[in-house]
């Protein structure tokens, strides 16, 4: 079964201890397709300018994504230039340029409204809302976040939690959501805001997903080299919905797997700066990685 | 099989942002003794000063802790006064009065010099060393630390790294002693220093174990309710040294376990300030929580 991917789409510049990489692909959709990819077919909903290189819209080819729900309008692509301390943990935006995404109104084309698992990744709840209104009956509906609409859209991501099966989020944002420092808490606060999974991710500590019943504690694949850590987020979430929409069964009985694969997943986006290391790994590597990973816990 | 524990024995004042309590049992030894009794007869080798109360010497006892190594002598017991931030992970040392711990020498009776299992617990690592002078043919040596050695003692510190099996420090400790940010490079480097055995505690989060050849991500028992995390570290370390000197087969068969079983006894500290939690619980208990660890982390 195919994913459906709305999020946004952009270039990034991004600045390391070791290096400077001006406008590599970004954006979460970008990010969470082609990690998806590896697992099922992605239809992806965006925006870019005229600006927007063409070898990116062959990446995004060559990882067979669907690119009907990409509207590539006259403006400049929304361009995104961050900083990385170095501990690659703190980063700090030195400049956003919204460009064409500043009037952007997602927009599915026919072929994508009746897709089943969508991923409204991380983007305005607005927009993720607007999308939510041109589908049919999803079957399973996550939506990620991060702490700028937290901040400034409140109400809408509220309003969007009460039509979503699944939130992700991470650590700092679940506890500004809720006002409570412990995770566990914070978790089970949000489920009264609506969704029945809730999902933290705590970055290279792994992430946990919390059900009205029970809790999963997921690992991270362990690296010795973080090159470029943007992304891990989106790719983490991308990687799960795709497994998802692929696996036999309830979601209840592949969650946690696919949470697993999808921490996989983010540990390659890791390995090199944008998607230059995602782009080279195969299906074959990350099975490879997830046999190591049960190895690294097994005890 | 029993463990000999050396560390700090002293009395806590810790204040959270919901209590205040003065003049807790504290100090590494008491913490790691306690942890490890649940699983092996403990021999503690430490020292108080006279005013330490009575009820805690029949804490010691009543968890079966050998006491012919705790020194009571003229003077004041080390007391250690401590608050705690809001989110439970930033604590600021308010006030540290050595009292009788200045002049300290631990010296072992003739009855501890055969043990096969021994904790060093956190205490200055000329003290730890000294230990180790007066031991046989130990089996197994693990030595923990804190910052503050790193800081004022390092040469004794690198000394003592030669002689151990095990090395358990934290995070930032990690990071600190190495110049090394990634926690898995860093491991490699002490590796260098010395242990075979080097071990990460990552609070919340878990714990990693780095061998020369593989690597072993444990998982932290997710708690929804921290109410002091005083004493966690020393009682994952003493719950891993008790289970693993009693586990039959060799140490690489069972230090995985044996640090799970830390972390869980690690959770029960946090429950309760000082070792009020820790001390009321059971082998019952910790085994209990272990199957849950266990299905939490199972996909």
């Amino acid at each position: 079964m195919s994913v459906l991917i709305v999020g946004s789409t952009a270039l990034d510049s991004i600045k390391t201890p070791d290096a400077v990489n001006p406008r590599l692909l970004g954006g979460s959709a970008s990010y969470a397709s082609v990690a998806a990819s590896f697992f099922a077919p992605v239809k992806m909903v965006g925006v870019v300018g005229e600006d927007f290189p063409k070898p990116y819209l062959q990446l995004y080819r060559k990882h067979k994504i669907d690119l009907e729900g990409l509207q590539i309008v006259a403006g400049k692509t929304f361009h995104w230039a961050g900083e990385y301390e170095v501990n690659m943990n703190n980063r700090r935006t030195l400049e956003t340029e919204l460009g064409v995404f500043e009037s952007f109104t997602p927009h599915l084309p026919k072929a994508y409204q009746d897709s089943q698992f969508v991923l409204l990744a991380n983007i305005a709840p607005s927009l993720q809302h607007h999308v939510l209104e041109q589908m049919r009956r999803p079957k399973f509906v996550v939506a990620d976040t991060m702490d700028l609409w937290l901040n400034i859209a409140l109400p809408d991501l509220l309003k969007l939690l009460r039509r979503v099966d699944g939130f992700v989020l991470n650590e700092s944002e679940a506890q500004q959501l809720t006002q409570e420092h412990n995770l566990i808490r914070a978790a089970k606060k949000i489920h009264r805001l609506g969704p029945k999974y809730v999902i933290v991710k705590k970055g290279e500590h792994g992430a946990i997903l919390s059900t009205r019943e029970n809790l999963f504690v997921a690992p991270a694949f362990p690296l010795d080299r973080v090159v470029d850590p943007t992304g891990a987020g989106d790719c983490f979430v991308g990687g799960m919905m795709g497994y998802l929409s692929t696996a036999k069964g309830s979601i209840d009985a592949n969650l946690r797997k696919a949470m697993v694969y999808g921490s996989v997943v983010a540990s390659f986006c890791c390995e090199g700066f944008g998607l230059k290391s995602l782009t080279r790994t195969t299906r074959v590597a990350i099975d490879r990685r997830m046999k190591i990973l049960e190895t690294l816990i097994r005890f």
